[in-house]
């Protein structure tokens, strides 16, 4: 495993969906940040299920707290521990299927890879639940950030098939929080919700795709030819389960394109070099142009459902099928999007102090 | 600058496109591989221009030389580096537009993030002749993978909104070779060399999309929650100028779909756990599943155009239109196929080094 | 801050002395180890100060705690989390010296390089208590080279110029835990004693110089050029505080020696090579040899003294004298003894994964 | 293997004594700073052997070439490949002892550990002349450093147990290159040159210690508690072959002192705080507290003797003795001095970059 993440601003993960916790551990924050439990929480209640249709009804406290790294209100410099503790769960239903690998699930490779010592209840380590420990990290990410005046934003633009309108930036800041979908087009985001019921109702569930966002951006943060802001941007939004694609820009249109329609042109405004557009999405070389980052994330749907699945004993190696009980997420969508903006954020603020833009000091 | 990928097959890229050379130095191949300047010059043949319709004349002769590493035949354990000496190459028209930066290109982000001293000549350290580097090092992980009986393949699925029909996996592997769009349906190669013929004449280019496949996959590879499998593909293959997207399995197309479809069902076939459909693309919680890895990437149309374009004087800092002198490459898709499978073939190594799969000598 | 070591076994230690705890973060670590509380404890409570002379009378308890990673009572492959909760301390006496950074601590460099922001109570981040992370840490290393019968051993050799006697294998396992000096010389340690005695009697502290070995080593663990084994233990080692100086085998004293003299033939006893001396310290080329590596530690004078300094007022930027309150320990040789260990066992834990000795799942 | 070192400044070593070439990469060097073949050969002209009585007389021309990174003779922020060629070396008779692992060398570690495949021509990847892509690396490092003013300097203080006299920085940089045994102390050097001569007559080596020296030190780099100054110094210096130990300030003797001996009071002179003595080494809490770092280092004896040593055969397994044929050094320790320079500039330019002391882009 590799639970670290990051090269001068350093995450590592910890912790199990039904175990004693989940945390992570931020190494090279600068010292002086001012930060509080409550800048963490604020955050992390984000990715609660609040009142989303889409989610599960498990009552997660997810109270943050801090263990180390900050002392009067600011950071020290020294390694910052946050933690959410775990309430008791009922692992009892994992205990059942423990040798009947879930589809979509990591169950088979994870039994396979840990020779069936990993902890399997609740999705241990591969569970959605781990994304607590990202957004935390991404609270402390996004406070540095905004030193540089950096915002990060993220919503949903598609579930089932459902196209969110475009929207402007002022609807996106205003509208994500205000419903269950995270989706700034209101019209659409009603058309999600049925399209989620409708799934939910089958026993079934349903995908999506979330855009990312980056404003304010300065030319010159990515470090090619490996770290590249596409490539390091991608990796750490592939941690997070489900994503299954990732583009930038024009992305996968760009394939049909010619590149007189493709490049953006360059214009001067306000005594600034932008583009006029911005198929690049603000990535050229793969360092910031200037331009708004722009990415979008394809999540599966979730793999969890209701219905009977044809599966295999791993123990006994033969056929068999699956009917998993409880209640699940019918779409971990919305769930998502606080966690595509917390890898954002945490890549972005990366670099950002391999560029020298945040000081070692804040003052 | 992070010229060096890999934690336990690490590559370090070196070089620049009109400078004397491009190099890569491998640093943890096990000892005892047999290893010839043929067997890299064999890879690197791959990625020249060739017959190809699409690309530009100019002769890069690109003959491979080992530098270290290599002693009686067989890899010693010791870094070994691998060298190709750049042709005198007229530098003169980039020169000339060194100023004024080509829209879709580094040359803007380069000049401001390294000050102007960046070597712009062919795009430096931005060119697509960087990826020789990417090949060579590619061509050494294939013959460890090989030990391993992993195959990897790429070929050429998309060009210009034409579309290679579904082929099997003995088609690709005679077809892709044979013809200059690397692309194994050749009806449909045919049709994508008229679509990059017409853009050609129009003095424009066109994009396309790359497929990526890894067979006879063990079940284990990726080290999640951070070095997840599609995480760390992603990001090799990023690092290739050009591409501005990636997906596995279904990828995108996941987000209209239900968690009943995508879900892929496991059976038991010939005695072996398997999946009966792949939308996972092979990968289940950032560890391969043994089935087939399949990616997808996209590549924009390249930025080289022989159509004036507005760009700006980033000297006298005004508007500005550029007219890019000399041949271009219309199409870089086909050339873009062997990098993917290299940077595909350089990560799958170092993760199966990781897996412990590949022992540290060679008998 | 780079508060995480090692590349295959990797700890991350976050907690301030007297902020709310102390823990380390292991990664890394294989599935299928046995693992309990117990196991840790045992370790850590070879740290403490117990009835040893030499050190404070602070009641610390360090009570382990395991936070995650462990399933069953097994390793999952997960991190695993290590916890000590810091006792209620007074940082009162800290608050008054505040601007008067203590000679020979990291008082003046920590308030400098972090702005003032760093957590100065009980030294913060640099106290001696860190170490109970790297003990926490080693325990599991150790555990993990019993596996492959790796034994690491550490006794002290010197303090304040009294020299232990050589004593074999036998008594250093026998005698270290037994006396509070750490020493396996019962006699020199009685005299130790008495120099410590003296030390604290005239409110001063006293250095010396610890020895770490390690037995049973395989031939062929370290990394060179760069990660020899001698290189990477000494980095390890010096993250101990206080350490000044390391030596491996002959050390410093080959300085003075001929080749004919220094250098070990090689012979076969058993049916195996060994060399028939050991001034190699068991490291040839920065690899092991297979004999015992054999390296010492120079140990300060902890600089916790009760005698007034001359130091500065680095707020009002004058000079100024400091008499620390308190209790304080006279020699901390004793306590720094299972730190070596631990460090040691770290460092060879992380090579003997690099080489493939210790498997990713333990059945 | 692992030939990589530095997290911002970092350098790749490459090639064998015997082979084509040796070579190193630098990654992260800033750009616009000037630099040449010159300046780089320059600092490799340090380790050639001259006319030192103490070293063989190969003369090794060691021209060094720039292949990428240096473009109008400055720094691009690419990465520097420096190389020098090997002269056509006879490896005769190594072939002859192949079996017959020489004591005190890396032959029968690095036999073992890579399967026989390694190099073992003229010691192939653990021969001396390895360092010379050390010192190519420190000569950019201490361009670099010279920028913040850090001087760094080294010299011989022990050989054969001929002490040098304590002398102040000028006589140190006046005098070292002035004489084969690189110490500033010309008395002493000379009765170092009859110790050598009285090793040499007997076909026997001589050890020695290196002391080194950074001047103009900031307040502030090292990065605790894992990347300590001390620690990572010390894994630096460790990467030079014969180096069995290192110390730092009062180092070993600091074990026999009281704490009110060792601590270094501060002061306050000319404005700026400062340490009336520096038992620290110039380093508290592993950070640079801006006194000077001095550090020694341990060398041992070279291995290579003209005299009959007992070895084994380790292909028959069997007890065998060993005669070296040809010219040895007799004494390495003045050509490790400008190694261990090197190494230390490496280092401390990491750790500058690290604190954001040097820019990204220099002007």
């Amino acid at each position: 495993m590799e639970n670290s993440l990051g090269k001068l601003f350093t995450i590592t993960s910890f912790g199990e969906s039904h175990g004693r916790c989940v945390g992570v551990t931020i190494d090279g924050c600068p010292a002086g940040l001012p930060l509080t439990e409550e800048d963490i929480q604020k955050e992390s209640d984000k990715r609660r299920p609040g009142a989303s249709i889409a989610s599960t009804t498990r009552a997660e406290e997810d109270k943050v707290e801090i263990l180390s790294g900050i002392f009067n209100g600011h950071t020290t410099g020294a390694p910052i521990c946050l933690l959410i503790w775990n309430q008791d769960a009922d692992s009892s239903k994992y205990e059942k299927i423990r040798f009947l690998p879930r589809p979509g699930h990591a169950d088979y490779t994870a039994f396979t890879k840990y020779g069936g010592f990993n902890d399997f209840r609740g999705g241990g380590r591969f569970s959605g639940r781990i994304t607590a420990t990202m957004v935390m990290a991404g609270a402390v990410a996004k406070k540095l950030l905004n030193l540089i005046s950096i915002e990060v934003l993220s919503h949903t633009i598609d579930i089932g098939g459902i196209r969110a309108a475009t929207t402007g930036l002022d609807e996106i800041r205003a509208n994500v929080e205000k419903n269950p979908l995270k989706c700034a087009d209101l019209t659409a985001a009603a058309e999600m919700a049925r399209v989620i019921e409708q799934a939910k109702k089958a026993g079934d569930s349903i995908g999506g795709i979330i855009e990312g966002l980056a404003l304010n951006m300065p030319v010159g943060l990515g470090e090619p030819i490996f770290d590249t802001l596409e490539g390091d941007l991608s990796k750490a939004i592939f941690a997070i389960p489900a994503v299954k694609g990732i583009e930038f820009g024009s992305g996968f249109s760009a394939a049909g394109k010619r590149g007189s329609e493709n490049n953006d042109p360059f214009t001067i405004t306000d005594g600034k070099i932008v583009s006029i557009t911005n198929n690049a999405g603000g990535i050229l070389g793969g360092i910031s142009n200037g331009m708004p980052i722009v990415l979008r994330v394809a999540v599966k749907p979730t793999p969890s459902i209701a219905i009977k699945q044809e599966t295999v004993d791993i123990k006994k190696r033969q056929a068999a099928s699956l009917l998993v009980e409880g209640r699940h997420d019918s779409c971990i969508v919305p769930r998502a999007v606080p966690v595509v903006e917390a890898m954002m954020a945490v890549t972005l603020c990366d670099f950002a102090l391999r560029a020298g833009l945040i000081p070692k000091v804040i003052k």
